[in-house]
């Protein structure tokens, strides 16, 4: 059975958020061991599989994560980082600060050997494709990245597209600002390059922001500002258009009674879009688990964090990054000697 | 009389495209001198205020924008630049290639006095935004930028938003990964930190991805990379939830009849976040005006495009700019001074 080391604490909508996640993931069976104020998550006593572990402390947004992480030994972060660490949990998963998870996680997991710079990962929601989500790497992790990074992101975004979404061959892409291999920042250019020729890799070149919805690929690698700036334009889009659409909707009688109508068909649509769906963003690259839950999650987008941590440990996603990495030497070493990127 | 140089070649919708908006933004009162083949543009011959001037050659997308625009003298492009160069036009507008646009401009226009890099500045079509349109720049003349850079892309766009859209006073935004003054890469953080101080600018701090479409700024500063892959987002995007709209309506019988309810309060929408809505984007820095218009524009994508270029002529848009630079010593001898940005 797989044990998930839950931060109970730090959820912008409260313990509630927590305890239904966690309850809900429970009822999948799901082990999980939940790290905060015991009176808080009370509602989580009795439930089967669940064990509550006291957390004094708690690692706040306006926190510096590094310093938080470091200065604060009872947050609930922490001692749920700790725990996967010392084997009493298989993985890590938080709903509290992207940037305190992020350090906890790699403070206490560490790098998988042959990793420079973990990327955080998510599946994007594509309305109306088929088959498996692609992932997008990184969104956050990296503001600043060097070419070799991008490329290792192809290899952690490849693995843990083939170990966990099952997809047999995934299609990689580099997110930039034309097709052409020459298009986009020296360090984009230069990937490009290292990536046509990545053993292992099934390359299939640049990728402009209108094609992030796209069917063509498995796997788009970039750095973590680009990312997380696209990441979230996607979901700002989303948003306006849906709103916009409900203003529409509400403009006339006819139009609302049209929207009415519509209103069964477009539910599908909400649910693709909505970040819960998905269960927020994994780190890949270390040597354990760590899923970060979209900061807003509600009681499903917990369940589905602690869903995809699970799923992420029962398919070995660590141990098939690690092989791969190996296999193709796109490890640090190779880095540095110039064999794959600058 | 505003005179515009149209470049009339390279439209991927064809001449047809051309000449129809040429057609359109003349019965505006627009004079357009048109750069191509006659023949091609043969519908315009009669019209009122517009001069054909035969171009034989023709910068294609394939072409590398330096090396064609120094090698093509006879291309309608850098045809429709020297026009303007020479006194002959007021502004130069291209629905062609945009690295040749935009090379073709600089060379022949030349940078304003104390600008080290123009900006590529686009209005964003926000649904249901009351007031003029808020811009995002830049969008593809950089790929990579300094601070000092970003600084004084928030002069050349609140310069724009005041002078040609009138808004009184810009509120302005640097686009990064989070709120906070220390969130994002260096450049970003340092020009953060000198916005903070910039004299002249309502900076209103750090924007999200998530808020490109939102009311609360007027002006968004980026650099040329993330802001092309933003703006792409945001239309792939919109264009994503589109279709599944349609195919929610198409699901079922009800749903069919609802939509066709929605339909026309929908046409609204379609309008606001169609790329032909806004003309294109305006490359701010240079000492005159120059319009790309969206590449794939229709007639009145076309037609906007020159009308957009003529109201910043009216608007006397290149003096403004200079003014406020001069005003607010954001000049590029500031910035190497070490005054602005870094």
């Amino acid at each position: 059975m797989t044990t998930v080391a839950l931060d109970g604490r730090g959820a912008e909508r409260g313990p509630e958020a927590i305890v239904g996640g966690a309850r809900a993931a429970a009822d999948d069976g799901i082990a999980l061991r939940v790290f905060g104020d015991p009176q808080e998550l009370g509602g989580l006593e009795s439930v089967a599989g669940v064990e509550l572990v006291p957390a004094a402390d708690e690692i706040g947004n306006e926190d510096e994560p590094v310093a938080a992480v470091r200065g604060k030994p009872d947050s609930s972060v922490v001692l749920a980082a700790a725990d996967v660490a010392a084997g009493r949990s298989d993985a890590l998963a938080s709903a509290g600060p992207t940037g305190a998870t992020m350090t906890a996680a790699l403070f206490a997991l560490r790098r998988q050997h042959g990793v420079r710079r973990p990327a955080l990962t998510v599946q994007l929601a594509v309305p109306g494709r088929d088959g498996p989500p692609s992932l997008l790497l990184d969104v956050g992790a990296n503001a600043e990245v060097r070419a070799g990074d991008l490329v290792q992101f192809a290899y952690l975004g490849a693995a843990f597209s083939q170990a966990v979404l099952g997809v047999e061959r995934p299609r990689v892409a580099l997110l930039s600002v034309g097709e052409e291999a020459k298009k986009g920042t020296q360090n984009v250019v230069d990937a490009h390059a290292a990536l046509a020729t990545a053993s292992g890799i099934d390359f299939r070149g640049n990728l402009e922001g209108r094609d992030l919805l796209g069917e063509g690929v498995d796997v788009i690698v970039t750095d973590g500002f680009t990312g997380n700036v696209a990441l979230k334009t996607i979901e700002g889009t989303a948003k306006a258009v849906a709103a916009a659409v409900g203003d529409a909707a509400r403009s006339n009688p006819l139009a609302a009674v049209g929207g009415l109508m519509l209103r069964p068909a477009l539910g599908g649509l909400r649910r693709e879009m909505d970040p819960d769906t998905t269960g927020g963003a994994i780190l890949l690259g270390l040597r354990g688990v760590a899923v970060v839950g979209h900061g807003s999650s509600g009681p499903e987008g917990i369940a589905n964090a602690l869903r995809l941590a699970a799923r992420a440990v029962e398919q070995d996603a660590v141990g098939r990054i690690a092989e791969l990495l190996e296999r193709a030497g796109a490890t640090r070493a190779a880095m540095r000697d110039g064999r794959i990127g600058q």
